[in-house]
C-alpha cells in the first residue's frame, strides 16, 4: 500500500491511526450506549455498524450478516481473509481524500464519526481460550538468573519448545479499567508456612498477543506454512503478575491465581495486513528447531514497545522500558504451529500472548522483576520516589507502534491502575 | 426427598437415572437433529424443550425464555437456585406414578420420550474457562514418589493450597468421541534432544468436575460459605494425558499440549440437589488450612468411581480401577473459594475439575502411571494382554454413582477410544 495514501481526516505523523492502519475495536459512544464495531483514523472513531447499515460495505458481504452491528468482532474475524481484505480496501477508499461519499455528506459524517476522547472502548469480542507463551529468551534468561542458576539460566527445553501455558480468559479486560490488588497465600521471608495477605510484589509484564481468526478442528494441526491464515491481528497486553503469590503456588502445575486476577489488553486489533510493511527477519535459532517449527518464509515484526508508570505524584507518565517485538526468540508462526501440533483446536477470538518481551540490554526489560534485578536495585523515578513493585494508585501504560516513512501504524495504549 | 418417590416409567434399581436424579444434558434424536435440552429417567430421555414449549414448566418461568429450547444449558445454569429447584420439583411431579398429565397422554409421551440408545449426546453447553485441580493427596503422593522424592513425595505447598491450573476449554469433548493419538516433542531414553513422535505414553486420569452456575464478578471473591450457591452440578471427566510429552514440556509453566488434545466428559450434569443424600465428612486436613479455606458446614460426597478398559480383543470392558470422590483432600468448596480469592471471576458453565482421584490402596489408583508404578509393573488383563499405557483401539470407560437405599444416583459413562 502506498504511504502517500491520504485521508480527508487530518492525521498527524505521530498518530497511531493513519489510513494505513484501520484497526478494529468495539466501542460505545455518549449518545449511544450500544456496543458496536468501529475503526479509528487520527482521533476519530468511525462507526462501522452504521457504515454497514447504510450499505457502504455491501459489495463485500450481505449487510444482514451484521458483522459490525454486533457487540463483538467474533463473526468478522472468522470470515475468509479475502473478504476481510476487501473490507479494508473499501474502508480505505471511503476514507481517502479523493472520495466524496463520506467526505461530502455532512450528515453522514456527523452520525458516523465520534471523537476518540468521547467513546468508551470494550473487549473486542468473546475470547474462547487464552494462552500465554514465554517466547522472549532474554526474559527467560533474566528470570532464570534470579530464580535458578546464574551460570545456566535457561531450562533444557527452552531452545527446543516454544514453552507456553493456558491462561484465564474470563479475566482479560479492556484498557482503562482499575485492577484491585489481589490477596492470596504468600510465604514471608524466613518463614515456611504461608499467610493470607495482599500481594506485596505486584508486577506488570509487557507482552503482545494475537487473536485467532479462522480456527482449526480438534486433531487437525495448523502446519507452520498455514499459520498466518489463522492470525487475525495483534494487541498489546499487560500480564499483571503477583510475584509473591506466584512463587508459592506455581510448583508443579504453573502460575494460577498470581495471573488470573486481571490481564489488560489494548482496545484496537491491528490487522496482519496493516503490519505487512514492518516485517523483519526473526532472531537466529540455535539449535535448528524440529521440522514442524521450521518456516523459511517466516518473519518477525519491528514493533517498538514502551512501558510507562504514572504515580499519583506525577503530572505525566514516565517511560521505564523500551523494547521491541523483534526481540522474541519464538515467532507467532512457531507458537501457533506448536500449539496445535498435538491436536489442540483453536477458535475465532482465541487470544495467544507472547510472554514478557524483554531485550538484551538494561532499559529493555519488560517487568519490574527484571528492571530491579529481583528487588536488589529499586527503580528511582523523576519524582524521587522509588519502586520495587507497583504501589496502590500507580498506573501502568503500555504502547506499541511501527515507524513507517512519515507515518506510524500503532496500537494505542493499554492502561491500568492498581487500587487497594 | 423420599426414596419411595416412584415414576410411571419403570426404572431398575441399578439404573443411574431414577426419578431422584433427573440430570440435565443436551441431545439430538434420530428424527430431529436439533440440539436441545433433556433429562433422563431409566433408559428414556425426556425432551425438555418440548415440555417447555407445551407450557408444562410455565409455573416456574416464562417459556419464552427458552431455557431448554436451546443448544446449550448456559442460560439455565445461571438462573436463581430457587427457580432451578422449582423446575426439578415440577419435573418430578410430571414423572411421578400418580400424575396423569404425561402418563395418560399417549401422543405427548410419544413425542417427548426417546430411547437413550437412539439419541446422540452433545456438550452440555459452551464452557467459558476450564480449570483442573490436583486435589487427591494419594495421587499427588504417588506421582511424587515416581518423579521426585520417595521419602518426601509431597511438595511444601500441597497441604496449604488447593493446587490447580488452567486447562484448555476448546478441547473438552462429549462422550463417545474417538481421540487421535497426539504427536509431539518427546525425549527418548538416554537422549538429551527431543524427537517428534506419536506419544508412546498415553494415559487416562479419572476425575470429576463441577460446572459453575451463577458466576462472580472480577475482584469479588466467592467466600467459602457461598460456594455451593455457585456450583450447578457434576460430571465425570477423563483428563487424557500424554506422559512423555508432559515430562519434557511442563517445566516451568505446567502441562500444555500433553493435556490439551482432548478432555472427555460424561453427558449428564447431576445437580447438587440430586446429590444431597450422599454427603459425607471430608478427609481430615493437617495442618488446618488458612481461614478463607475453612468451612465448618463443608462436606464431601460418597460417589463410587470406576475405570474400565476395552481392548479390541475383549467382549466386554474390564474394570481396572475402583475409587471414590470422598478420597479427595481438598473439597469443591475449598477449590472454588481458593480459585476466586485473588479476584478471578467465574462465568456460567465454567468447568472445574478435581484432578486425578486416587485412593490410598492398590486398585484405587486413577491413572495407568500409578497403576503400573511408572511402567515398572505392567498391567495384565484377562485376555493375557499387558498394558503400560493405552494402545490404539483401546477404549476407556469411566462411570460414577451414589448408592442410595434401593436406588442409585449416577452419572452414566464417559467413553473414549484412542485411534492412531
Amino acid at each position: 500500500m502506498p504511504t502517500t495514501l491520504k485521508s480527508f481526516i487530518s492525521v498527524s505523523p505521530d498518530s497511531h491511526f493513519p489510513i494505513q492502519n484501520l484497526p478494529y475495536g468495539i466501542f460505545s459512544s455518549k449518545n449511544n450506549s450500544t456496543k458496536r464495531a468501529g475503526t479509528i483514523i487520527g482521533d476519530q472513531v468511525l462507526d462501522l455498524a452504521l457504515i454497514e447499515q447504510r450499505g457502504l460495505l455491501k459489495q463485500c458481504y450481505d449487510p444482514s450478516l451484521a458483522l459490525f452491528d454486533s457487540t463483538s468482532l467474533n463473526a468478522f474475524v472468522e470470515q475468509p481473509r479475502a473478504l476481510q481484505k476487501q473490507v479494508r480496501e473499501t474502508l480505505q477508499k471511503l476514507l481517502s481524500a479523493d472520495n466524496a461519499v463520506l467526505r461530502d455528506d455532512e450528515a453522514l459524517r456527523q452520525a458516523a464519526f465520534h471523537a476518540y476522547a468521547d467513546v468508551t472502548m470494550h473487549m473486542p469480542g468473546k475470547i474462547g481460550d487464552y494462552t500465554d507463551f514465554y517466547s522472549s529468551i532474554d526474559h527467560a534468561r533474566n528470570t532464570g538468573v534470579l530464580f535458578r542458576d546464574k551460570d545456566n539460566p535457561l531450562l533444557p527445553n527452552y531452545r527446543h519448545i516454544p514453552v507456553g501455558y493456558h491462561g484465564r480468559a474470563s479475566s482479560v479486560i479492556p484498557t482503562n479499567r482499575s485492577i484491585k490488588r489481589p490477596h492470596g497465600q504468600v510465604v514471608p521471608k524466613d518463614a515456611t508456612d504461608p499467610i493470607f495477605s495482599p500481594s506485596k510484589a505486584l508486577d506488570f509484564e509487557l507482552e503482545m498477543a494475537f487473536f485467532i481468526g479462522k480456527g482449526n478442528e480438534l486433531g487437525e494441526p495448523i502446519t507452520i506454512d498455514k499459520t498466518y491464515e489463522h492470525i487475525f491481528g495483534l494487541v498489546v497486553l499487560n500480564d499483571w503478575s503477583a510475584r509473591d503469590i506466584q512463587k508459592w503456588e506455581y510448583v508443579p502445575l504453573g502460575p494460577f491465581l498470581s495471573k488470573s486476577f486481571a490481564t489488560s489488553i489494548s482496545p484496537w486489533i491491528v490487522t496482519l495486513e496493516a503490519l505487512e510493511p514492518f516485517h523483519v527477519t526473526p532472531r537466529a535459532q540455535e539449535p535448528t528447531p524440529l521440522s514442524y517449527l521450521q518456516f523459511n518464509k517466516d518473519f518477525s515484526l519491528d514493533i517498538q514497545l514502551e512501558v510507562a508508570i504514572k504515580t499519583t505524584k506525577m503530572i505525566k507518565p514516565e517511560v521505564i522500558c523500551r523494547s521491541n517485538f523483534s526481540y522474541l526468540y519464538w515467532t507467532m508462526a512457531q507458537q501457533l504451529a506448536h500449539h496445535t501440533v498435538a491436536g489442540c483446536n483453536t477458535q475465532p477470538m482465541d487470544l495467544i500472548a507472547s510472554g514478557t518481551i524483554s531485550g538484551p540490554e538494561v532499559g529493555s526489560f519488560g517487568s519490574l522483576l527484571e528492571i530491579t534485578f529481583g528487588g536488589a536495585q529499586p527503580l528511582t523515578l523523576s519524582t524521587g520516589e522509588t519502586r520495587v513493585y507497583i504501589q496502590d494508585g500507580d498506573e501502568i501504560i503500555m504502547t506499541a507502534f511501527c515507524q513507517g516513512d512519515g507515518y506510524r501504524v500503532g496500537f494505542g495504549e493499554v492502561r491500568g491502575k492498581i487500587v487497594g
